[in-house]
């Protein structure tokens, strides 16, 4: 796939489940506003180079998300290919009922481990937030909806410094009573490392939460997001959630830099001989031309890489 | 250190040498000639910041490297710290006559894995700069220096693509019979990832080896040198090597990322709690200054998030 050979890690997972969150998580974080026919074409292009999950768009109001107010005419602009999962982010039952409406079957919530970033972020404390997830989890699940739950800031927090384990523990363990299908472990800030990834998902594992049920989102801010990576699947994690062409971020972090770029950790999943069906090419291919959309070039590693080479190829 | 705590990873080593190749590796591969007084501030503020081994310069023929012409001017200028280390780069016998009269004690040769690389960055076969070097490691060694042998393409080539393992150890232990006291294994073009870089290690080890006398120098091109680190701190790898701010990079590569940045590297392994004795935030602020004086922003991931906070500070 990359040219450079394939030598597995002992212990790896065989298959990793991407989670490619660019159209939602990425362009809600871009200061660009899209045509909702760009943001179809993304997701079409996503799909066609293998992502089996597209995290699609937002049901939070366009007041707080003005970049993702489009949702309605860009679900039903898409043609839904089978076997591809493709999760909308829904903040309440208004959210749930417009995604419902549509024929979403994969949902996701987003929660806080810390304070200050659901007041920030949800203008809630955690537990007025988790009160307000409670009934679209509990409805999504009669659905027989997937409900995936964000959990950010789960290593540190900006004004809160280090987060500590027990407290991510506590609140996972909540939003899985809850009926939540999966948890994805968000480093919001990128500043987690190795060490302190693997004693998360150990704490986590111990009190009783499945590695399959695990997700990592890592921030690459500090270029750290592949090496959390790799000791997140050498503790057995097989979903890691990803942007195309690093597309986003947070807007809380300093940081231009966001989300870890797809294909920088396709190239890692590649050369270990993890398979994702995930087509490294076309993936680069897709960012380069969302780069053009957005005026700016990818921060990818190796997308600016390959860039060239694409290119190249379409000449 | 960063703010975030520290959580170590079971099985890493308690502290680890970083190999700071900033001013020779990275001022090298940059298009800037700086003048020497620059280049002699930026090696004692790598020193003020915690550095133990700092490679300073370059013996090799100004018409090759016109960026280092100013090897002796730069050593007479600098005064050198007690327990610090300043090696330098020697190609041949010329190049020992000048560091040994300047009283270098450190000195490194320069060798390629693949014929291609030999061929087009020493213009000799890999036979031909192994006799070439044979002569300045046996005479350094005679003067009591240490010689770190660089061992360049030992992932991959971009005109030969992937390396075989047997290659590399090949080539590797010639340079270990010759008298070299470190072996830096170079991931010259960044594409190698961390099942690669733990089975090159176990076979020099089988091959007799000893894990202290070899470093890793991973090359950010692809996103992969600090996951790849971690893979080598797994192996028990104690020397890493990495440039202030990312400076530099290979000449060869098509991408403009090159060395993996030290300070990258050190958010790393400050939470893991290892002990580098270097200060990030003397780092960063050095970086900050070096990439004024090169009139383009570091691609370090951690100075591009950190540098607001220097500068703040400097107000």
């Amino acid at each position: 796939m990359t040219g450079y050979g394939v030598t597995p890690l002992p212990g790896l997972p065989a298959r990793v489940t991407i989670c490619e969150v660019g159209p939602r998580d990425g362009l809600q974080n871009e200061a660009a506003l899209l045509p909702v026919e760009v943001k179809a074409e993304f997701v079409e292009r996503l799909v066609d180079a293998g992502h089996s999950v597209v995290e699609t768009t937002s049901f939070v109001h366009p007041k707080w998300v003005p970049q993702l107010a489009d949702a309605e005419q860009l679900l039903q602009r898409l043609t839904l290919a089978d076997g591809v999962r493709y999760p909308v982010l829904v903040p309440n039952e208004r959210g749930l009922d417009r995604a419902l409406a549509l024929g979403v079957r994969d949902i996701a919530v987003f929660a806080s481990a810390t304070e200050t970033f659901a007041r920030r972020n949800l203008n809630r404390t955690v537990d007025e937030s988790l009160a307000m997830f409670a009934p679209v989890v509990e409805r999504g699940r009669r659905e027989d909806l997937r409900v995936r739950a964000y959990l950010s800031m789960c290593f540190g927090d900006p004004w809160e410094g280090e987060v500590p384990v027990a407290q991510v523990v506590g609140v996972a363990q909540r939003l899985m009573a809850m009926g939540c299908t999966e948890l994805s472990l968000g480093d919001t800030i990128g500043v987690a490392t190795p060490g302190r990834v693997t004693a998360l998902l150990d704490t986590l594992t111990a009190a009783g939460i499945a590695t399959a049920d695990l997700a990592v989102h890592f921030h690459d801010t500090y270029g750290q997001a592949l090496a959390n990576t790799l000791a997140a699947l050498q503790r057995g994690v097989t979903t890691v959630d990803a942007s195309a062409g690093g597309l986003g971020g947070c807007p809380y972090a300093k940081s231009a830099t966001g989300n870890l770029a797809t294909e920088d950790l396709l190239w890692q999943l590649a050369g270990l001989g993890i398979e994702t069906g995930v087509d490294l090419g076309r993936l680069v291919e897709t960012s380069v031309w969302m780069a053009e959309r957005l005026g700016r070039p990818s921060p990818s590693r190796t997308v600016t890489a390959l860039a060239g080479t694409i290119k190249g190829e379409n000449q």
